[in-house]
C-alpha cells in the first residue's frame, strides 16, 4: 500500500513553489518557479536511489531499474507546470504520485520485472508557449524540437532560451524510446466523478481539438472624434467573434467547448478605438467529425464578422489533436485495479488534453482520473482531498507494478 | 508673422522624444519621455528670457512680462503628454505654437499691456491614469490634488510618485489664478475640415462626456472540461457589454460616440474560461443630454447582460463633462483673426475633450483647430502639413495679441 500521508506532504511542498496568496499555484513552464519545482523533484529522485535523465527539451525521466534491465520500461508521470493562476494539483497529483509508487516499491522491497520510469512532461499546459502538450509532443514526433524552441511567450522570449536560462535543455535525444506503457493519474478537471460520488474514472480516451491564433486588423482612432459609420474597431469586430465561437460550441449542446482564454488589445488606451486586437481560440469535441466540421466552417465565418466591422482576421491554425482512444489492455488493468480495490468507478472520457494523448501514438497508454471539488480546475480554488488523492496512487500503484511484471 | 520653419523645427525636434519606429510618439505622461519634452520645452523658454514656474501637479506656466504687470494674464497652451502610440501634433502643436507666439513677440520687439503665459498641462491625455485633462482639472478646481495624487496605473505607480520620480511635483499651488483669457490651438482630430478645405477651425465648444471603469467577474474555468451550462466566462459577458456600447452609440446617430478602448484578460491563458475582465468604456455627444440619458441606462443594461452570462459587472463613473461652451468674446477674436488673415474657417464642435474645457470653467478661452491628415488621431500615423501648423499658430498669435492689448 502506498502512504497517503507522505504522498499528500510532497503534494503540500511542491505546492509551496509558485504558491499564490489565494491557494492557488504559479508554476509557469520554463521559470524560475518550474525550475525550483524540477529541483526539488530532482532530489527527491536521487534520495531513491533513481537515475535521471534529462532529453533536448527538458522532459524528465527518473529510471528504476528492473530485475531485466533489457525489458521497455512502463513509464508513469505527469506534469509540474501550471497555468498563471492555477491549482495544487493539476499535473503535480501524477508526477508526485509516480514519486509515491517510487518510494512505496523502494520500501516494500518490491523489484519489478521491466523497469520503471517516472516522467516530468516539459510545458504540458500550452498557457505560456502556445503549445500544449508541448515536451510530450516533441518526444512523440508531432513536431520537431526545432519548432519548438522558436515559440515565443508574450514578452518574446523563446522557449529555447527558456530551457537554457534554466538549465533543463538536457543532453538526451527528445525521441520516442521504447517503452512498455505508459500510465497518467490526473485530477479530471471535471464534475463528472464528484456529481456520481465515484473515486475512480477510468480514462478510455481524450478528446478531439483545434487551437487558432488570431489577429485582428482594424484602425486606431480617436475615441472622441470618430464617427460611427469610418469606424474600424478592432475589439468589436472581436467581440462579434467571442460571440460565434460561444454560438458554435453551443450548437454542439453540452459536449460542446469553444473558448477564448487569452486577449490583448493595442493600443488599449480609453480613448482610442482599438486598432488590433490578438486572442486564441481553441474548440474541442469527443468526436472528431465535430471538430472537423468547425475547423471547416469558422475561419470563413470569423472573417466575415471582422469584415463586416470594417476588419481584417488572419486565423493561423496552430494545431490540431484527434480524438485519441486509449489502449484497451492498459485501460482494463486500471479498471480491473480500481474493482480489486473496492473503488466505485467508471469510464470517462477526458476533457482536457494530457501528455497522454501524445503518448499513445507510440506508448500503450492508459490514465486515471480523481474527482476535483465542484470540478474547478484552471482556478487557485481547484481543490482535492487526500483520501481521493491516496485511492488515484493505489489505482497507479497496482496498474503499474501488474504491467511491469507481466 | 510667425516664422513657419522655426515652428516645425521645433515640432520634429520635440516629435525625437519618444519617437517610435512607425513615425509617431510615445510620450505617456510623467514618464522619463515626458520628463525630457518637458526639460527641452524648459530650455527653450529659458532662452527667452521666460519665467518659469511649475505647480503642485506638474503644470508649467512660462511667464513674458507685460507692459502692466499687474493686470492678469492671457494663457495660452496645450500638453505635451502623447498617447502610448500617438502622433507627433496632437498637444505638442498648441505648446510649441505658443512658443513660437513667444519668440516671434521678442523677436518682433513688441511689449503687450497684460502678461502672457504659455502653458503646458500635465496629463491631458488620460490614458496612463484613468482620467483625461487631469493637470488642468486639478487647477480648475474639478478635483483636488490629493484625488490625483492617488491615481494609479496599470503597474500601481500613483501619479504622486510619478511626478516626485520625475522631478515635477512644483511648489506652486495647483489653483486657478486669475487670468484674462486662455487660448488653445490644437489640431482637429477629426475629418471636418479637411473635408471642407478649411484651414481653421473656430471652435464654439467641446462635447459632453462620460467614462466608466468595468470589472466583470465570472469563474475562471477549464477550457476543455468545463460545459455550456456551467460556464461564467467574463470574457463573453464584455463581448455582450462591447456590443452594448456600440449599439447605444449607433442610436444616436453620426454624433454618438461609444467606446471600449482599454481590456485586460485574467488569468489570460488560452485553455482557461476567463474569470474576470477590466475594461474602460466612454461615451460622448454634442449635446448634453444625450450623455445624461446614457449615464442613466447604460449601467442598468450592462449589468443584465452581464448577469445574463452567469456574470457580475460593478462599474463606476469616473468622471462626466457637460458639453462646454466656449466664452463668445475670445470665440470672436479667434473668428476675426482668421478672416482678416484670409483663412477659410467655419464654427465647429469639439470632439475631444481639452484642457480648455476645464479652463473654461474660471477663465475666458477659445481654441483654434487645424486640419489633419484623414482626420486621424490617436494613431501613429497623425499626419499635418507645416503651412496648416502655421496658419493656425498665426491666428493664435493675433489672437493672443489682441486680448492682451485690449
Ligand atoms: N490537463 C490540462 O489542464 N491540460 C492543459 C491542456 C488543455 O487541455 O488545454
Ligand atoms: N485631445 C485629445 O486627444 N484629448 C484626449 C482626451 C479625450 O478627448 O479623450
Amino acid at each position: 500500500r502506498i502512504d497517503a500521508g507522505r504522498l499528500w506532504n510532497s503534494l503540500m511542498s511542491m505546492a509551496e513553489i509558485g504558491a499564490t496568496p489565494k491557494g492557488g499555484v504559479r508554476r509557469l513552464t520554463l521559470t524560475p518557479e518550474d525550475q525550483a519545482g524540477r529541483e526539488r523533484l530532482a532530489g527527491w529522485c536521487r534520495d531513491l536511489g533513481l537515475t535521471l535523465r534529462v532529453d533536448a527539451i527538458g522532459n524528465m525521466f527518473a529510471r528504476r531499474e528492473g530485475r531485466d534491465p533489457s525489458r521497455p520500461p512502463v513509464l508513469m508521470g505527469s506534469h509540474l507546470d501550471s497555468q498563471p493562476s492555477g491549482g495544487k494539483f493539476d499535473g503535480a497529483l501524477g508526477v508526485l504520485a509516480g514519486l509515491e509508487v517510487m518510494r512505496s516499491l523502494n520500501e516494500l522491497n518490491i523489484a519489478t520485472e521491466a523497469p520503471i520510469e517516472l516522467v516530468n512532461w516539459t510545458d504540458e499546459e500550452g498557457s505560456r508557449f502556445g503549445h500544449s502538450l508541448m515536451g510530450s509532443g516533441v518526444w512523440s514526433g508531432v513536431f520537431t524540437p526545432d519548432k519548438a524552441y522558436a515559440l515565443r511567450d508574450v514578452d518574446g522570449i523563446t522557449v529555447g532560451e527558456a530551457l537554457d536560462s534554466i538549465g533543463f535543455r538536457g543532453e538526451h535525444p527528445a525521441t520516442p524510446f521504447e517503452a512498455d506503457a505508459y500510465f497518467e493519474l490526473h485530477i479530471e478537471q471535471g464534475p463528472i466523478l464528484e456529481r456520481e460520488a465515484r473515486q475512480i474514472g477510468v480514462v478510455t480516451g481524450a478528446q478531439a481539438q483545434v487551437w487558432y491564433d488570431a489577429v485582428i486588423t482594424g484602425q486606431d482612432s480617436h475615441a472622441g472624434t470618430t464617427p460611427p459609420s469610418t469606424r474600424r474597431d478592432a475589439l468589436l469586430a472581436a467581440a462579434r467573434v467571442i460571440e460565434l465561437v460561444d454560438a458554435t460550441m453551443r450548437k454542439r449542446g453540452e459536449d460542446g467547448r469553444g473558448t477564448v482564454g487569452f486577449l490583448q488589445v493595442h493600443p488599449n488606451s480609453r480613448n482610442v478605438v482599438p486598432g488590433e486586437v490578438r486572442f486564441s481560440v481553441e474548440f474541442r469535441h469527443p468526436t472528431v467529425e465535430q471538430v472537423e466540421a468547425i475547423a471547416g466552417s469558422f475561419p470563413g465565418e470569423a472573417g466575415k464578422a471582422a469584415a463586416a466591422n470594417g476588419c481584417q482576421l488572419p486565423l493561423t491554425e496552430l494545431y490540431r489533436i484527434p480524438a485519441q482512444p486509449f489502449d484497451a489492455s492498459c485501460v482494463a488493468l486500471v479498471r480491473a485495479a480500481a474493482a480489486r480495490l473496492g473503488y466505485a468507478s467508471r469510464d470517462i472520457i477526458s476533457g482536457a488534453g494530457h501528455d497522454a494523448v501524445y503518448v499513445a501514438r507510440h506508448v500503450p497508454t492508459a490514465m486515471i482520473f480523481t474527482p476535483c471539488k465542484d470540478g474547478l480546475s484552471h482556478n487557485e480554488e481547484e481543490s482535492i482531498l487526500p483520501e481521493e488523492a491516496a485511492a488515484g496512487c493505489q489505482v497507479l500503484f497496482e496498474a503499474v507494478l501488474a504491467r511491469a511484471n507481466r
